[in-house]
């Protein structure tokens, strides 16, 4: 059976020392129970720990860049997908996730968090501001998954690719 | 001088009444402004209504469409722009607007929100609920314009529109 | 009835000056015709030639630039759709001209008279060497158009046109 | 160190039964070689044949799809890449992989070959017609490399992956 892609989402730069660490422990569960991680590719912030943190368990990391070439790309990345067209890529990144999962939030992060409600993928959001939750849910209808933490967050991930693959 | 190319985003099928109404409203004063109608291109919604406005007014309309074909395009659309990518042309939709305007919310709006915020456009949010205000402002680092009609939102926008100018 | 809009493909810096007469020649005539002239939009070679000529004749040239913002543009574009993907935007070309002209060959160019082909779009090459013609008739199973000078090229377009409207 | 992407590009639908040989076969020697194939994805022709050898030789296959979803996939991918942006992916396809390979010809194949001089990635033909050849190396400046059958091209991509890792 193909295994399940698992995207990891948040900010880059900007991302703060508790998203890395709550990252970082959620791409190491992802490699764990043998997904593939997917993330934007970059060398920072959230991609990047995410990445290391599925190294770190052995796992695959997919890395989908905005860039045309590798030049600012996470040393995590296994596979990189370079698609040169900026964040046109965010959508590539939705669709080819089973599961979505966002860590912190920023306009690239947000973007792909509404293309997952468009395209209806299944949206898990882990440590969240209120605000953010609550406009989420109002644009995508109710159908985001709210997590206090990455254990409750892999618990729903793994209750939803069970029901997709039944 | 090159005429400024003006965004307007907002839901298709599931638009309101006065989504629809203040979409036709905004279309005919871009028109009579002497800018170009920027929008998604479908037949449905606020795409749909700010073409009709601006066609009333003898304005140009450019469609970025999201199909590989015309065959869902509003009437209104001069200058289609087929792109059969699916939500990832709405980068281009923000890439190619010196300044987007957002009238109503659903997904594929907000991922447009989110990139002109990615993409530093100045964004003008007509008769937008509260939480979904706060949420972008805490995202984007308060740089949103708010108005609360369409007369407003075109004197924020000229305004911006002279200053890139200058 | 919408206006036709057609494509101009060729070479940038390496144009040669012939190709770059018969641009400028070309986007004259698209413009005499009503038509809508689309080319790459950079400010060189092929698409700022057939810009030009279409600019001569008061007729509206749509640039569809590979890059994240207008600092390579030509003159001569009226209406720029920024993309931000490379060359992945040569899609968008093929799929939003209704006929496509290609005058000079490079890498870049070989790929939209490849793409014509692949979507079924009208391609009409002027002034190509043996070699080249001969093999992407093999490859699109004799769907070319082939002119020896732009009225004829012209002439060839129209016949498409008036079909297609029919 | 990161294992090479190798890509292979060819017809679907429409590839001979000698094409199907040849990428069933070069698939297999990159799998072997430790490399990760880079396919269109698709369950037609040269992609799906050189993603079978591929797994025959427990090798990594990326499928670049052009689609929105997994519906035509080739059984043979292990990691899909779905696009939904028709062959603007082409473009991805090409810049993602470190060296090319082509087997048989046609629209869109073409469109990769052209894009891969585009954008100077590696490119070894395998078995093409000698009027395709001619007119490829006279579009790209002679920086094609012909190889008469799988071992002689491999040798090439050997070649050419030592010098870039060097």
């Amino acid at each position: 059976m193909r295994r399940v892609i698992a995207g990891v989402m948040g900010p880059g730069k900007t991302a703060t020392d508790e998203e890395i660490h709550l990252a970082r422990e959620l791409g190491k569960c992802i490699a764990e129970l043998g997904w593939i991680l997917l993330t934007g590719g970059r060398k920072y912030g959230v991609m990047d720990a995410a990445g290391s943190g599925a190294r770190e368990a052995a796992g695959t990391v997919v890395g989908i860049l905005p860039d045309g070439d590798t030049g600012e790309m996470s040393n995590s990345v296994d596979i990189p997908i370079v698609t040169g067209m900026m964040d046109a890529r965010n959508s590539i990144n939705v669709l080819s996730s089973r599961i979505l999962f966002f860590i912190g939030m920023n306009p690239g992060t947000a973007s792909e968090l509404a293309l997952s409600l468009k395209y209806n993928k299944p949206a898990i959001l882990i440590s969240q501001k209120e605000d953010v939750i609550r406009a989420f849910q109002s644009i995508g209808y109710n159908k985001l998954e709210i997590a206090p933490d990455v254990p409750s967050a892999v618990e729903i991930a793994l209750r939803i690719a069970g029901k997709n693959s039944e």
